[in-house]
């Protein structure tokens, strides 16, 4: 199949390296003539514009977006839009907001151009090698667009969820449910080590990726960090929090769904990236207040309220 | 009345201060010479050791404890024992655990002594103006002491609460609570400080603490701290825990009643001591391990997975 | 001073009462003639529409809504606008979203009028006796107002807050603190219940309230709620909840603030609501998948992972 | 290798099934003289009772316990302790506290016989088939059973962890991680039955299988249980706790480590199996009480404090 691809980052390359492998025709661009220039060594064809890249396709077009989201989506859809024709197919296949894709996709539409949001999972290990894909739009869409869908993920790695939006809804969700299993694992090793017991978390992880309950990729890649090094010496301890977090709670919220855990564990990520704990701070005036507690030395205050 | 008290810390000295001032006689004690002499200077009978402060009183004895939870009261139950008789009461007005109390109860209760476990609230201006008090323990006892408990306390803020252990159990509960309602402050007014409104808090906690619904003595210490420095400036981050928080939680785990807010609170104070937050790493390994993000930097790193 | 008056709800009802109490002059409006009608017997003027309502007013208008959030705001300020003129003020007394507030605000100076959001707390009583009060908007223009605001509440209990919408993000703020001082005291007389000690809500409730470290009007009404009922027997355990407590969440999540407690008491009330407990069912199927445990019945699992 | 086993419930069953698959002797009791039986009809040894198991063993002899924890397996540690001998082995491979792990290895200790905790995980399929184990006490002890342990295990399933405790310590922290982990999935699909997008579980659940970031076993475990019903119509509510996530939160108030996720999920289970959530209508009744909300019907009341 020969499709057209923008957006040659981290997963975007990935992905082109592993279509190219399977004998795909890939029309690549992206804003670094660079990293164009780099998949066109592996054997994509390179585009110079939106524009070039759209006129070396032919019709129905496929288009594939792997760019991030928000502004950068709307700029290249904008820039896609006057070469297109009616039937031609854009894939975003970034994590774009559910609401932000059915507005895109409704847009799109009127032109007769069928936007399929395309949600992706599994790291960049899965874009070279085998991703995960929830697939959201028009089911005629899909059909055209599964084969290489299909090329693109394990087996039964991928499915076609439901009206547009729906596979960025439930990409979003599984991001969710990440943040929260990520949490749960990282509260677990935090546990052993304060246990006394002087547990290898390196050893701990190896046991639990085998025939545990919670063995899964995430483990497993919890016992590489560790065998790289079982303090994780090398690393701050704040971590960045991405839209799909921040979008999951925003819809549990709005559809009245408790979310308690994926919601702990987003806030979890915010307090880690805190300077200044002003929470904390309220809280030790209010004791003083009342206690006459020393404030700051946690061994200096029984609280006596 | 007359009684004898051991234990003139913060909350103790204030306590007997405002017995002398309503005429009773105090007998008191402390590990402290400084302190016992520093009462008695205020007309307080100084006793040199529980032996001669039990020898000060009259049966049927009463006595207060206001010393620091675990070892502290046993020791001096230990050391009063030898010289009660049977009748004596014994009042432990500090934060044990109820669980203790229970236990040094029965163990004196078979010697005839009664101790009554009287759970102390309203801080130190409480402690010198009148507090609360929630009291557990068998009910003759109580009512031996209760015009005692009532001249401690501010009208209607003391009562029976029930068997051995229900005072410090109510106490403990009180606590918990008080935990929560801190925790949801603080996290009110660290929304405020991100809101870009350049709101000033000694304002918000003034308005807040006349009229509306969330108005209450806590909200009243917050006024009081924000007048004094609007950002609390002079405060670290780190905020103590006691007994009572972790005792509330552990309490409910065994009991089977969920407690996330009250739980949510101790843990953030927890958050707010740790140097080191492990979690934070393993959840920054993880998603370094699967999108290659960059780590440490908030900056650096979309969600890709 | 002499006002229009929009909704006479309970909220709005009772102000206007206070109003009236106090010697201002009211020209009350209401969708239900009937509220008009019991106002007017009161002593306000009657208006049979808005137009009519504004006609009555001397310029620079002040005009008080007091609707609900959302369509009826806008439908108020939409119905009122045609007769207003330069240096008009209009006070949205109600639980508008604050970036409703900041776009109608804006909307409205393009005409010359000025917007004052004014949020309100304290309840039915303070409604009619005393309220606290949250102001926003210009500072001329609250200057303007403030001599009623300030006979409307209780002393102390109002202040200019600052620009626009700051007055109703202040308020959902607070609404965020009572949702979470709400939960922790649930969760404490939850634990009250379960402790075995046949304790008396109401006797802990009273004792609370006075002198305690969480003494404040939550408390006094939990007391007279377990007066009435100490198992609060006549209530279904189902919790509304409101605007502002999910608008709480979703701007601690847009600003990066971690509020735990208050997302937490919001979740709770969507779990208290919801009729099937999906999430529970997932979990019970995946016991069942590992462990074979029987499902549904507590006392059929022990977790044998 | 001959070993003693005790304990023929499912998962002991199980695992002597897989143990005799492997040429394994297995000297076979329970309480159940039927289960007994039943293995004894696989070709393990019967034992009619604890002295009749240890007669039939060699010395150094090895005891595996697969019984519940708690009393039943203190009383399997006194029957047989006055049959063994200095030297012998007895295994707690059950869900025992790790606490009172350590009291008995020390009880035992004195009386020369070593107890090894191999704490346990795989569910009912890894019994039979190949499970996950965690194993603590005297390295030298671990090393005469590390064999049989490999045996019963999944390729690198299992490790040896450390001293006295620390192999029930890691397998109830792997409990904890698996509440969370349980929860955020049950979360998760919450979420999609409220979007609104008509989701087929079975083929999000098979999708996340299938090369994403949360892939694993417990997703697997969906899937099968979604294939069998999508809307899992046949299951209550209410899911059972055990021991492990209990002791987890417990052992997390004790070392001073924030477990927002795991105490959450632990709290949610409590919340399930509640009749009668007295919490809400605590919170119910406080609305009421300042607001004059109606009450139980989530239409009735807009919040207005």
């Amino acid at each position: 199949m020969k499709i057209g691809f923008i957006g040659l980052g981290k997963m975007g390359f990935n992905m082109v390296e592993h279509l190219l492998d399977l004998g795909h025709e890939v029309v690549a661009y992206d804003v670094s003539a660079e990293a164009v220039a780099s998949i066109a060594a592996k054997g994509a064809t390179a585009a110079s514009s939106l524009q070039h890249l759209v006129g070396e396709l032919d019709a129905p077009r496929v288009v594939w977006m792997m760019v991030p989201a928000g502004r950068p989506v709307d700029a290249v859809i904008d820039g896609l839009a006057p070469f297109l024709k009616v039937g031609d197919i854009v894939i975003d296949g970034g994590n774009s907001r559910y609401t932000d894709t059915v507005a895109r996709a409704e847009k799109l539409r009127q032109q007769g151009i069928r936007l399929l949001d395309v949600g992706t999972s599994g790291g960049l290990d899965g874009a070279r090698h085998g991703a995960c894909m929830m697939a959201g739009g028009e089911r005629e869409a899909y059909a055209v667009v599964e084969p290489m869908v299909r090329d693109l993920c394990v087996p039964n790695g991928y499915g076609y969820m439901g009206a547009s939006g729906s596979g960025h809804f439930v990409k979003m969700v599984h991001n969710g449910i990440e943040y929260g299993m990520m949490q749960a694992i990282g509260e677990g090793f935090d546990l052993l080590r304060a246990s006394g017991y002087d547990l290898d978390n390196e050893t701990v992880a190896r046991v639990w990726s085998n025939g545990s309950v919670i063995r899964g990729w995430l483990m497993e890649l919890a016992e590489k960090a560790f065998a790289r090094d079982g303090d994780l010496g090398w690393l701050g301890g704040k971590v960045a929090d991405s839209g799909e977090g921040r979008w999951t709670v925003e819809a549990a919220v709005e559809l009245g769904v408790a979310v308690p855990i994926i919601s702990g564990a987003l806030f979890e990520r915010f307090r880690s990236q805190s300077e200044e704990n002003f929470l904390d701070k309220v809280v030790a005036a209010l004791r003083h207040g009342f206690g006459g507690h020393a404030v700051q030395s946690p061994e200096s205050g029984e609280e006596k309220a």
